[in-house]
């Protein structure tokens, strides 16, 4: 159903595009008049596995990633999500130069993989010099401590006295890299279409205690699943 | 004055966005109330050149296009420009590969730089595989003919006998690739902001006769400049 209703809406926008350039002049003399569709390309969404399509071979490599170890500038409850404000992680994203900004934690998962859940998704917000996005979605499921989760949790508590200073950004990333990429936006106002999605399918594991220690703040901090509206996703050394 | 704009609004979508952040909790069970702004990131724009700040020395090479002797798909008049459709042509954008899909021309200029327009502006309008679109504006200025530019002209006569089948892009393009590049969107319905803008500030150049032949179809099919709002502009190799 949801590729029928996925496919509908790309044929329905395909053959408005097709109509609007036939259908005759374009009146410039009243542009405040003018249609616009400036609320298609919403995050986040379900990724359908098999409806994403390999990367082409032309694409560059994807995601590398160096100086993981990062100074924390800040770890906060912002209001809506626990956040870790930092600043010296860098990244090649298909060609282009980023930096990380910021990360912070959903639960459950915004993200779906043919339409499960996770119990936490991290986001990774990386900026380039011309304002671009890129945010990397990290699927976190219940196993093994994680010494850099603990990091972020030790880092909330009141009493910075025993705050850790570095966080190794690393361990909260899957060693397998490959991705699933989309166009879209961020996913809390004012949503901004900015946004160059990379979720990476490889889950990471946090124990019991620290994915409960995210859970206690916020146990639902997840936008509802957006449509599609036709964007294709890219799936790269999956 | 137009610098005391963008600056206010800049501040004042800091300012928004610090607020959202800390303001208290996102209502997750009301997401239907969220606030957005999803038409900031318009086109065209005044580029104030002494405004643009210089490519960071990591950012990878910019333009390089290959293929640029083309077979011509169809050349039309769709309703609001005089349009060249097109397969061939590829392009390494910033890292990324892109194809050319259509080229088509506004007048007059729809970007001004340091406030000045131009008779037309020609879009050449890439896609890459994950749908982002990236245009490389033009700007035509009144000199010598134009070769690729007459076999547009010939081939929109009734009577495709005589039409011209392939078309040298590279003459469309000036030989200096230093461009002015920002985020915005499509400038036309449904203003989409999925574009990646290069604008060319070298012109090239059309006869008189050739612009005229332009102008007789179009006179002024160019959208009104559109607030930056904060965007940065970049400067590459100018």
């Amino acid at each position: 159903m949801r590729h029928l209703l996925a496919a509908t809406a790309l044929v329905t926008c395909l053959v408005a595009g097709a109509a609007g350039a036939n259908e005759g002049k374009l009146d410039y003399a009243h542009q405040e008049k003018w249609p616009s569709a400036l609320d298609r390309a919403q995050s986040p969404i379900d990724i359908v596995t098999a409806a994403a399509v390999a990367a082409d071979d032309n694409e560059p490599q994807g995601l590398q990633i160096w100086r993981s170890v990062s100074p924390i500038d800040k770890v906060e409850d912002n209001g809506h999500a626990v956040q870790v404000d930092t600043h010296s992680t860098e990244a090649m994203i298909r060609g282009r130069h980023f930096t990380l900004a910021q990360f912070h934690f959903h639960a459950a998962s915004e993200h779906t993989i043919d339409g499960k859940h996770y119990p936490l998704e991290g986001h990774f917000v990386f900026k380039a010099q011309d304002g671009r996005l890129a945010v990397i979605g990290v699927m976190f499921a219940e196993g093994e401590a994680n010494a850099a989760a603990q990091t972020v949790i030790d880092d909330l508590k009141p009493g910075a006295d025993v705050a850790q200073k570095t966080i190794d950004i690393g361990q909260l990333l899957p060693k397998q890299r490959g991705y699933y990429h989309y166009l879209g936006s961020l996913t809390t106002p004012p949503l901004t279409e900015n946004v160059e999605w990379y979720v990476l399918p490889a889950p990471v594991t946090m124990s019991k205690a620290q994915l409960d220690a995210f859970l206690a703040r916020y146990p639902r901090n997840n936008r509802k699943l957006q449509p599609l509206n036709g964007r294709p996703v890219i799936r790269y050394g999956n």
